[in-house]
């Protein structure tokens, strides 16, 4: 058997991954079959089941992979001090992940491949645990940035760090369930959204 | 055939609409046959079929209710002047339609409905007129309460009422997903974090 470079088996694993996402966000994860993910990678059976063992598989591999990219976009994001606040810093990253890499058209259907796994992950233990763990460290990541927020004063000091970080990965959420319901939310909407909200200063943080 | 009073109807749709959540939240939506929602709405055949033609109508009819009843909770919560803030009003709403309602084990169950319904619109035309309707509603009555923050000097005017009004939803939306793909999350988490948001007063309304 020839042998096969490290290059070469990651290339083919991308090629695996892009591939099915293509299908997935096209037709659905249920209508995909690994025979429409083979012929859109271009590949034989033997190459595919060598990388993963179905569409389970592969779906966990493409979220684990989001995961790590929006995960390192925020932390990226996070270096200066105080971080950008919260309207930015969501738009910023919404715009890297969403507005740069997937067409208008094409963006609806993303939002609605992702919703598909949420329900996925009901009947899916494998799935669900991949989720948990993105969303755990999505929530460490939040947390640290609004530990900084705190101690720069710009946030009341009061509020559980975590609370804070889960509302704003609700944000997030939420704003794909639109997107994936009624159609194209531009990254805008949030963005505004969120500046509107702390405007609100009811109760404003007193500045030392 | 016996004259049948409107109360009689009502009574019996009621039963039928109780029933078919039950066993929904129990096992899913499509888990869930109509012999199921008979059996435990304790009905003939013929009663359900008089009401609703099929599962898609009775869980269309089941979300009419819903947000007409969440819709109707916030018009009569921000009756004062100026209106409550997001973080109280949310927490109101939420306690009174989920931890007022709903037992804790249940609303992990309700959630995934909710998430299950989402996915379901993706193929079903009619189920997604309905949200899109009740998400338009939801819309209209927010941005009225923006307007109210916004007249009040409690809220920066150059921010569009609808962003803010999206954004809002986007929370209480990504609240639903997290209960339904971690468990239970209290309330308490989002009323904190809402206020955690507005108090970041980076570019405070000028009060006049």
């Amino acid at each position: 058997m020839a042998r096969v470079s490290q290059e070469h088996l990651d290339a083919r694993r991308r090629q695996i991954l892009d591939g099915a996402a293509r299908c997935f966000a096209r037709n659905g994860f249920h209508a995909t079959s690994m025979q429409d993910v083979l012929s859109e990678a271009g590949l034989s059976a033997g190459a595919v089941y060598r990388y993963f063992r179905g569409k389970d598989e592969i779906i966990a591999a493409i979220a684990t992979e989001a995961f790590a990219g929006i995960r390192g976009a925020f932390e990226e994001a996070s270096r200066t001090t105080p971080p950008p606040t919260p309207d930015v810093l969501i738009a910023a990253v919404l715009r890297l992940f969403l507005e740069e890499q997937i067409e208008g058209a094409d963006r609806q259907a993303f939002a609605r491949l992702i919703i598909q796994v949420w329900t996925e992950t009901l009947r899916n233990e494998r799935l669900a645990q991949t989720l948990a763990e993105g969303y755990n460290g999505m929530r460490v990541v939040w947390a640290e940035l609004v530990t900084a927020y705190r101690e720069s004063g710009i946030l009341a000091a009061d509020v559980p760090a975590d609370h804070v970080a889960r509302t704003l990965i609700a944000v997030v959420q939420g704003f794909i369930a639109q997107q994936a319901l009624f159609g194209d939310v531009a990254v805008d909407v949030l963005e505004d959204g969120l500046r509107g909200l702390m405007s609100m200063c009811v109760d404003p943080v007193r500045r030392s």
